[in-house]
């Protein structure tokens, strides 16, 4: 397992880019207490999970990460079912995110509402169960503001939260150790000709069953989202420099990502 | 209670609008088999549920509703405790939502994102538990992007569903009958030396019991969702038309609204 970095901070500074950067996205931490991941130093947040109500809150998250398993082979995928992913693994674990959650908030900017953003709650699936491929595709309606926002505008963010999959256990949904993701990118409709509109029904259909019996015509349709940025916290130290290739081929080497 | 209406159909053709001008947000069905609250005539939908399939799936929601207590005394706040309002009660379940969640998304106009839509994890409080006053408060930093990005442009909406809640039983997150809200409005600082921050903290702590030792130099700030548009969707037909002031002043004159 690769190390966890002590010095991480508590939230971020900036988005991660899509063009996956290595450290120079890693946020740091505002005054002047902070120190680069690189320096060895200790930080304000090194100091605050040594206090006893930081230690408190950081002993349960220390465990955890010891528990995670150790990947058998380097360059394998790290998870195989639906235990988290370390910290160190980013790709991982939004990939985790994806396949572990069935619904999220799919968020437009709203013709309605001049412009504001309109957030909806939808179901998606990125996969038929254990194979998960990360693209999240819905089964949208016209009927619905999401789906006529995006044919206007497609510019569109999905969000995810570990929380309500029940392993974040008593930390709370803000705190960066109960990971988020946010993929933000173009909500696109699927050709309902396509082989792809093929895929995806199959890989809907399996984890929401009722969505085949949906009334015929309300006319839903498959969208997509296609990925521009990926937004994650995981952990201390702000969002993680992920690429949406990084994302997309996480595990493709090694075959489909056995997630559950 | 009020008799719920058999011809509401399954999807949102609009926004209902912050003036809560009664029925003509109530979306309408695409197509020729629509017909309107007033008429009396069978829809689709009923159709719908008359299939086999469709009865299948109304049952369990039909005897939710029937199982529902009724008001002991009429103007009297629907609910005490956690039980889910009634569909008729839109008022009512929508400040149960938010009473009864601890965490939503909040989404932005993106600065870092050129504009885009940006959904992110966070938590929030309607009030201490058992006294909920609607108004979600957030405790935010801006080395997040969710706060840079509301000082900025100020649009904001906040999404929360029923579905983490363990309520919506079988039935699918994006299933009408699973209740989802979105509140769209001004995502504002508080003064943190106002009245009002005192008792917005008092709120976000007793639910969020570690916000309290988060690190002082993230600089932390309580914000508020001033809500102008109310999106609720909770039963076949669309979008329930609620007003701010419907929304905020629901069991006001009974004094405080007992959710848990």
């Amino acid at each position: 397992m690769q190390p966890i970095h002590p010095d991480r901070v508590f939230c971020s500074s900036s988005l991660s880019s899509a063009t996956g950067n290595g450290l120079q996205n890693v946020a740091v931490e505002q005054g002047s207490e902070s120190h680069s991941r690189t320096t060895g130093q200790p930080s304000h947040t090194e100091r605050i999970m040594r206090s006893p109500a930081g230690l408190a809150a950081a002993l349960p998250l220390l465990l955890l990460a010891l528990l995670l398993p150790a990947p058998a082979v380097a360059g394998r995928p790290l998870v195989a079912g639906n235990r988290k992913p370390a910290p160190s693994e980013a790709a991982a674990t939004a990939r985790w995110l994806a396949a572990q959650n069935t619904w999220g908030v799919l968020s437009t900017i709203s013709s309605d509402l001049s412009g504001a953003p309109f957030g909806n709650v939808v179901s998606y699936s990125d996969g038929v169960p254990g194979e998960s491929h990360g693209i999240p595709y819905f089964y949208l309606t016209t009927l619905d503001p999401t789906a006529r926002d995006a044919l206007e505008d497609e510019r569109t963010s999905f969000t995810l939260s570990e929380f309500p999959l029940g392993t974040c256990g008593k930390v709370d949904p803000e705190n960066p150790t109960c990971a988020k993701l946010t993929l933000t990118g173009k909500l696109k409709m699927v050709d309902h000709k396509s082989p792809e509109a093929d895929l995806a029904k199959t890989a809907l259909f399996s984890k929401h069953p009722e969505m085949e019996g949906w009334p015929k015509n309300h006319h839903f349709e498959i969208f997509k989202l296609e990925i521009e940025n990926i937004f994650l916290i995981d952990w201390f130290g702000g969002p993680k420099p992920i690429s949406p290739s990084q994302y997309l081929e996480y595990g493709r080497d090694q075959g489909s990502v056995m997630f559950l």
